[in-house]
């Protein structure tokens, strides 16, 4: 193997695969980046068993061939060189090193034979089909700060991206998370071609690593679901992944329907005020207080050591006084979700959980569960 | 007490506050801030009993008086709060608590009373001088970063700051650091007043402190020096600490004198190539090796598991062949002190320590200990 590449397209590749790359490892070749150099370029694959990522790259080969090498070092070498470099890079099949020379600096790393590397097997999919990058930030980006982090509740520990009615009665592309105490639900008209699509439990990780090709707005994604298995894939890169083997529990009989208390208010200023009064309580249980009285809110945190805080704000309410904790985290996470000025809370009563949304849109949602205060 | 501040006043104050006081403290008081309203303003003490940082900032004061309160929670409601906000802060005696307003944010914190703060005592000092901040910023930072952090050698962890004799017979300010494996050596012009001044290890914690007081090149910065303490004073903060309680080594001895060899190449050429060629060796021992021939520099770094690596510089060397080993972090860090374009390596033998200064300038002279590669 014989090829020549430049140094910004190969920082990219080595990059992108030592963040699917397992900080530790106790198996050898897991560490590696798999390097395939063919006639119509070169592709870096890496993995982590669960998730894999293959980034086709242009470079001149001159004698195809394939190895694998440490992803860590490769791309910190391609890191440290200097930038607009030219580098060439050889497998030397005898010694089993390889080469990487730019300029005046030259490397000679440790291999492990590719036929040791584990190449995900390929699967049926039981859908195909294409979606704006814009569209699957969106409902990626609007849930996954719910996804659970408790490794014993395995099936919350990733978004849920499934086929669901909406309640016009129209049918779309939905991704919800929760952790038991919040829960995003996000909605985008079905591309076509997604209807028979299995619903899937999409895991953090993924979602983490997806994220990162989604910011070309021109961009369109081709996404593949199967039962056990989800695929994304630009022209260049495509990212394989397992989905969680488990059942996302029936959301939706936790978005409360007779909520009917609505508050309105400026959705950064909201944030601001929450972050602020949060100061004076202790760092695990920051409880906050909303006091809701005709067109005012008075946001309070009492922290018997530290002290106590409070924040009035000008808001639309109209409805019977009411008082409601929340975890000021939650809270504050949410708000940066809104999108539109004004976020609108529809409560019930100060043990029920609110719903949260932009305006009167229904096509992002968010349900927070009280807290005693 | 009771005065108004602008935030953004505050927020200064209240952050070099936090910054002195330690992290963890099992004496509450030393996790508090002490404020003094008077008629000149309001001051803002921290302390941690080595080092006392104190703040007169501008205020209109009502109601003089003092009280004490966590600095970090002062810093962190002062840095949440809008940008232009007047902060209004009060002390009520009556219920032992300081309300700090801003716009509808109110905050109600607990105190400490003001006579439990230990504040620190006036000292006698055996000299006052002015330095231009730039002065002491060049003498400061090009030292610190040999320091050493072995606590055992608690005599190494600070900067030497003393009045020597150069090698032309004037006298001068310098600053001395060292761990043992690398030296740092600047000297300043002596400042009028600094002739009688005992010779004090500064420790690290107040070099980091002293350091945020120096980056404005107009100013100049009062110091003083006792046998004990060492104070630097701008207009309106002083920073005093309790100098290390040692005797710093003889460090001229380690400054070897007859080097004769000589480097001379481009620092950040040289940083640079250090740091690829370093990229394949383990963390721990980053010995990079120096072959020097005519013009011609070979760095090189053979790690048996990951790899090799070899960079070839273009230099200038005009004596006989020479092969002698560093830790690449050390090279780095001297090659980073360079302010001009080329460094002068001096070399002896290849188990000798290497001089290293920038161009023909004894100012400032780093000493590197070689490796055995």
């Amino acid at each position: 193997m014989k090829f020549s590449i430049e140094r910004a397209v190969l920082v990219k590749a080595a990059n992108q695969a030592q963040s699917v790359v397992e900080r530790r490892n106790t198996i050898p070749i897991l560490a590696n980046v798999l390097i395939e150099a063919g006639a119509d370029g070169v592709s870096f694959r890496a993995t982590d068993l669960d998730t894999e990522i293959v980034d086709r790259a242009p470079a001149m080969v001159e004698r195809p061939g394939a190895t694998t090498v440490s992803a860590a070092l490769l791309n910190e070498i391609a890191r440290k060189l200097p930038d607009g470099a030219l580098v060439n890079i050889a497998a030397d099949a005898a010694t089993a090193r390889l080469t990487v020379q730019a300029g005046r600096s030259n490397f000679n790393l440790a291999t492990l034979p590719r036929e040791d590397f584990p190449v995900m097997a390929s699967t049926e999919y039981a859908a195909n089909f294409a979606a704006p990058a814009p569209v699957l930030r969106r409902l990626f980006d609007k849930s996954r700060f719910a996804i659970s982090t408790e490794e014993t509740r395995y099936y919350l520990n990733g978004v849920y991206m499934h086929v669901a009615e909406t309640e016009d009665g129209t049918r779309s592309l939905r991704c919800v998370a929760t952790d038991g105490h919040r829960l995003a639900r996000v909605d985008a008209a079905l591309p076509a071609g997604a209807e028979a699509m299995p619903g899937v439990i999409v895991p953090r990780k993924t979602v983490a690593e997806l994220r990162k090709l989604l910011d070309d707005d021109e961009a369109e994604i081709a996404v593949s679901v199967g039962e056990t298995k989800v695929r994304f894939a630009t022209p260049t890169i495509t990212l394989t992944s397992k989905v969680i083997d488990g059942t996302f529990p029936d959301y939706s009989r936790v978005i409360p329907r007779g909520n009917t208390r609505r508050l309105e208010v400026d959705a950064a200023d909201f944030a601001r005020a929450v972050d602020r009064v949060a100061t004076v309580s202790s760092e695990r249980s920051r409880a906050v207080k909303l006091a809701l009285d005709e067109d005012r809110l008075v946001l309070s945190v009492n922290a018997p050591d530290a002290g106590a805080a409070d924040e009035e704000l000008a808001v639309a309410y109209a409805d019977e006084p009411l008082e409601i904790g929340f975890n000021a985290k939650y809270l504050q996470e949410i708000a940066a979700q809104i999108d539109r000025e004004n976020a609108v809370f529809l409560f019930n009563g100060s043990g029920d959980a609110a719903l949260i949304r932009e305006g009167g849109d229904d096509s992002a949602v968010y349900v927070v569960m009280p807290m005693r205060v």
